[in-house]
């Protein structure tokens, strides 16, 4: 099954927007048991999206073509394949519903020219849009004259933004490629997150104890990122479940306690699940995260009923008049270090009376460091009914990764303390954040 | 000028890692004027990087190759690229000298195999590689026997890793490409960034004023996202200065008040930069937006000389707790109101003493909404010296991105109060956020 992907947009070969598209979609196509042969990216013009496309098409069973099926002038895509592929335009009923009802909404009539995202090529799957206005289109081009050999095949164009495209394949694609296409059977691959330790620790305990199922067919691939790991289990055919099953066993028996969830999960969303079980409520004091580990607990649906509330205590003063941290405790030691994390971190549970607290304070850089606390210094605390447990991290990262990383490292922690495990993993070295990649 | 860009590698084909390349040498090329007309990901088997570039070369003055060029069994691109344009590999003493050096350095002996990275192409131009070991390449192909009529050609190759090929680029790539091709002679390209106004209405008024301008070469572009929009002047030539200047013009005389930044500038580094040029400090106090208004505040170098605190006031106990929302203006409006939004505003800037205060309260879905309160309302209000400024929003989008453009539209507000413009614009529609794309 031979898949590739075009992405359309003039703003791609400007380099004015990143393309996601492409590493998102051929996750999931690998996801699927299939591998992306090609993905090519071409400007929004009419000759190069058809010449892209036909290329694909000589080549390959399915083609996932992706933006340009707004309603304004560069918006070419729709028009230009159906010509393209010999079909006409007409007006889908529901498709045209879904958009009025869209502007409706929001108390707005259809802008001009938008209801010509209604118009399909006649025959196509159309793919509902519940996050915006065009749909998704899928042609079944049978027998395909422009691959030696006519072989039947299929182009699916689905709409630009990424909050349109991913619930679009989620929902309506993956479910298509499923049933329509032979795509390889029995296919098992389950991925699991691990935090706090390295790619290649990793791969020292469990390649041993995994050989003998490698042998057998199974495959596996890491895949490290700043201080965490993804570890993925891919087999397929008739032992594919129990292969995947028995090297999930092997991979809780020697690195479990560094696992915190599996598939995409985030730490924020293990968070959320395991304190609304448990009835608990949490507090964050944040100063050099700025904000980021609120942020990521809150885009977890079913937040209110664990986060009561958060803290970006980013001057000494705030600390202070915010937080209840002692001016004599940020004169002798800074604010920088394990006293003043501490007491941020009960600040927030006594004025919260949350069950947990989690402060941060270190130094994000580019500025701000010195000898003796350099760029990447932070003291993480977690306070709880029994304890609070504060420990020193060195992320010396950029900006953004030292955000990210160190909030992963302070939910981490409260993980652990939920789950009555080790705050500290017992390899030292561990704590030290992997060589950057 | 044609330049076409060929990745490879088997992780981007699995999804396995962002390919940040195309955006970075495509938004690269396009400042030196020179937009890439095709980017192409394969996988790194020796038949598809081959089929790839000679496929590129039958197009292309210039085709740029990046990845494979390290020491494993997996780096085929020199090899495979060298046999296919017929070139010898010869060793490059200055490049082994490197390599040895290198590992040296780290009191290591080059491992095993990596010193067939000195094994250059006969004739190439070798780009040095300061971040690494594998040396950039660049050869001549003249004439180019894939290509039409012959014309000459040239292939470049680069190293995978981002902090290998962006210096790389920057150092060598781009001096060479001045000095050895005819490059558009004053190509000027300039992007303005708007909040609070959407495509089609910019495009309504500024369409007919532009018109004589595109006539005369001046291109107009237009980059949607959900309540904010870029618009790109691109002209070349001698006028092309002039055209842009004047199409920039236009833009402020018809719409300058939704102008917020140039460039990729976003929001929160205006906001920094203008609060710090007035002396002035802000304070935060969110709800819904759950942190990110801070968290987007935080990522801009210079921010702690204006952001004093946030507050992320998730319950209603803690707005009342923490920021001193009246128990009373909460029981009589509910958390969701005008009045509960202005006392966490001055609740925010009386508790640091900030000059000016943002808050936002708000539904951000998927649950929690009413016949009255749909999911998606918000009130935002704005806190300054002179008086506070409330207004309603409604924003139905998903979690992620209501809190993306709730935090532009405070942001926005903050601007515009600063710049004393008016904080609701004169079109009420305009209010509600455009149509997404």
């Amino acid at each position: 099954m031979i898949v590739e992907i075009v992405n359309t947009g003039t703003e791609l070969m400007l380099g004015r927007v990143l393309n996601t598209h492409q590493q998102w979609l051929c996750a999931r196509l690998a996801d699927l048991g299939c591998v992306v042969s090609r993905q090519v990216a071409v400007a929004d013009t009419a000759r190069e999206i058809e010449r892209a496309v036909r290329e694909s098409l000589s080549r390959a069973d399915v083609v996932i073509a992706t933006g340009g099926l707004g309603p304004t002038s560069d918006d070419l895509t729709r028009a230009v394949l159906a010509e393209a592929l010999g079909r006409e335009l007409v007006e889908d009923a529901a498709v045209r519903a879904h958009i009025e009802e869209f502007f409706a909404r929001r108390n707005r009539p259809p802008p001009p020219g938008t209801l010509v995202q209604a118009r399909v090529p006649e025959g196509a799957l159309v793919l509902p849009n519940p996050n915006g206005t065009a749909p998704g289109l899928i042609i079944e081009i049978a027998p395909n004259p422009m691959r030696v050999g006519g072989a039947r095949g299929w182009l699916v164009m689905l709409p630009g933004p990424p909050r349109e495209l991913q619930p679009m394949f989620d929902d309506s694609v993956a479910p298509w490629l499923l049933r329509t296409l032979p795509l390889r059977s029995g296919f098992v691959c389950r991925t699991f997150r691990l935090h706090g330790i390295g790619e290649s620790s990793v791969q020292d305990r469990i390649a041993g104890p995994l050989e003998a199922m490698v042998a057998a067919g199974l495959d596996v691939g890491y895949c490290a990122r700043p201080g965490r790991v993804d570890v993925r289990f891919r087999a397929e055919g008739e032992s594919a479940g129990r292969l995947v099953d028995d090297a999930a066993r092997v991979l809780d028996q020697h690195v479990g306690a560094f696992v915190f969830g599996t598939g995409e999960e985030e730490l924020e969303t293990v968070l959320v699940r395991r304190l609304t079980a448990a009835g608990c409520t949490v507090a964050i004091a944040e100063s050099c995260t700025g904000g980021i580990i609120a942020h990521r607990l809150t885009n977890v649906p079913g937040a209110s009923a664990v986060l009561l509330a958060g803290w970006v205590t980013y001057s000494n003063h705030a600390k202070q008049a915010l937080l209840g941290v002692g001016a004599d405790t940020l004169g002798r030691h800074g604010a920088v270090s394990d006293p003043v994390a501490r007491e941020m971190a009960e600040g927030a549970r006594r004025a919260t009376r949350a069950d947990y607290a989690m402060a941060v304070t270190g130094i994000a850089g580019p500025g701000g460091g010195t000898a003796d606390k350099p760029v990447g210094t932070v003291f993480i605390a977690v306070a709880g009914p029994d304890e609070t447990h504060v420990w020193k991290m060195f992320n010396p990262w950029d900006r953004a990764t030292f955000k990210e990383v160190t909030a992963n490292q302070a939910m981490d922690g409260l993980r652990r303390m939920l789950c009555g495990l080790p705050l500290e993993p017992r390899d030292v070295r561990q704590l030290v954040t992997p060589k950057p990649l």
